[in-house]
């Protein structure tokens, strides 16, 4: 039996999000199946991140147990014969017993994408929130700026949460224009449920001056969700990478005579 | 009766071009319909450029003739309402009655996508060409220099091309890298039928040492088509802008003293 990580990247528009629904097609769903297909046996497979219904993942990560014979750098290869055009697998690697895809992450990287043009956008209508008013950049990147460091995150999530801690350390919230395309890259040791979606809507918000900068530490002092702007829409986002320590990969002793031999 | 000038942003993948066929739903029958919705009266539009299907437009102009009451400007906002998704217009402007979008454009600028990764794109899936070789950009972009001012480009057309001349102008033809993502922007006075894909596509066999970057020199010199690559497939294609010369906008004397009137 071995343990595999896959690196994922997927189309969210057609799925009801990365975990299994009752009402649609899951992104986990069409994994495991076409995992169990190729393996030869019923295969589960454990994502790093569960992303809601539109969102996309351009590195989401999973990992799985199989004691089939496929190489695990062949698993790209092999799923994307197989898999829908909107997700294909980008890189395979194997991990050790106690891997795991979701509690070992330390570090993940999100965008979110805005269109900020008078009239929407027909290339990007699916990767993209529309903003049709005029956006103040440089106030966004000032409260941007805010966020960096470590906080209780608490005012920045969606009811149903159900993170034991609400404190989390973000490196970077940057944002960049090319022409009507602005792109938010923000990086985190780790994210509450919506937090990226609630920090876009907020910067919207700060960006049309209809929230201060300063909205940002406000509800950082308060821990109120209602210092902040609403949530941004799916399509809008994007989980860019999911980042493990190098200890993650390392095989404990006896298994790295194991596999030697 | 008045000629309006309308630019529209199309994602391609859904119709058969922008010219009305017999095996599908045309970009332009979807928009005469529409208009013809909105104007009370039946309209036929001539666009700037015909797109193949799959092929894309940030930019695409066309003009029609109307005396609905609707103002020039506002019809964006009006046919946004009622159009889909994939099919967006982002400006309008009325010109004089001898304004022609085909046939005065006087300058065209084209944008080709390719994805350079082991395995393709699930969010490029649709606006890009998948190249999994290793590519040597700084090969293919002397080769793309070799493009640039006036030359016969009659190797660089599909047949069924009807050019009166197949003399060209290009201004500049530059690759850009970023991660994967591979951007191709040309512009040129105008260009023949397929021949942005032609260039794509011999690009990239230069750019995997499967052609010199001599190869658009010899098919100048030739005119020969077996000097090129293989034409790139529609859907890495975007049609970016068309420009006009100033004085295609300037009303004649007497159609200025009866608008200002």
């Amino acid at each position: 039996m071995k343990r595999i990580l896959l690196t994922c990247e997927y189309d969210g528009t057609s799925y009801v999000g990365w975990q299994r629904q009752n009402n649609g097609l899951a992104v986990q769903q069409v994994l495991e199946e076409t995992l169990s297909d190729v393996c030869g046996d019923t295969i589960q497979i454990t994502g790093a991140s569960r992303t809601d219904a539109g969102v996309h993942a351009l590195g989401q990560r999973f990992h799985f147990d199989t004691s089939c014979s496929i190489p695990p750098e062949k698993f790209p290869f092999v799923l994307n014969t197989k898999l829908p055009g909107d997700i294909r697998i980008q890189a395979g690697r194997e991990v050790p017993p106690a891997f795991h895809a979701r509690f070992l992450s330390c570090g993940k990287k999100y965008t979110y994408r805005f269109i900020n043009q008078p009239h929407a956008s027909a290339l990007w209508r699916l990767r993209s929130l529309h903003v049709p008013v005029t956006l103040d950049l440089s106030l966004m990147q000032e409260a941007a700026d805010t966020l960096c460091g470590k906080h209780d995150f608490s005012a920045f999530q969606a009811s149903g949460g159900t993170a034991k801690t609400t404190i989390r350390q973000i490196d970077f919230c940057k944002l960049d224009r090319d022409g009507s395309l602005i792109t938010l890259e923000i990086h985190g040791n780790a994210f509450l449920y919506n937090m990226v979606r609630i920090i876009a809507g907020t910067l919207i918000e700060i960006g049309h001056h209809k929230l201060s900068p300063q909205a940002f530490e406000r509800a950082f002092a308060t821990l109120n969700r209602l210092e902040l702007g609403p949530t941004a829409p799916p399509q809008g986002l994007e989980l860019t990478d999911v980042e493990y320590p190098e200890e993650a990969f390392l095989f404990p002793e006896h298994l790295r005579w194991h596999t030697e031999t």
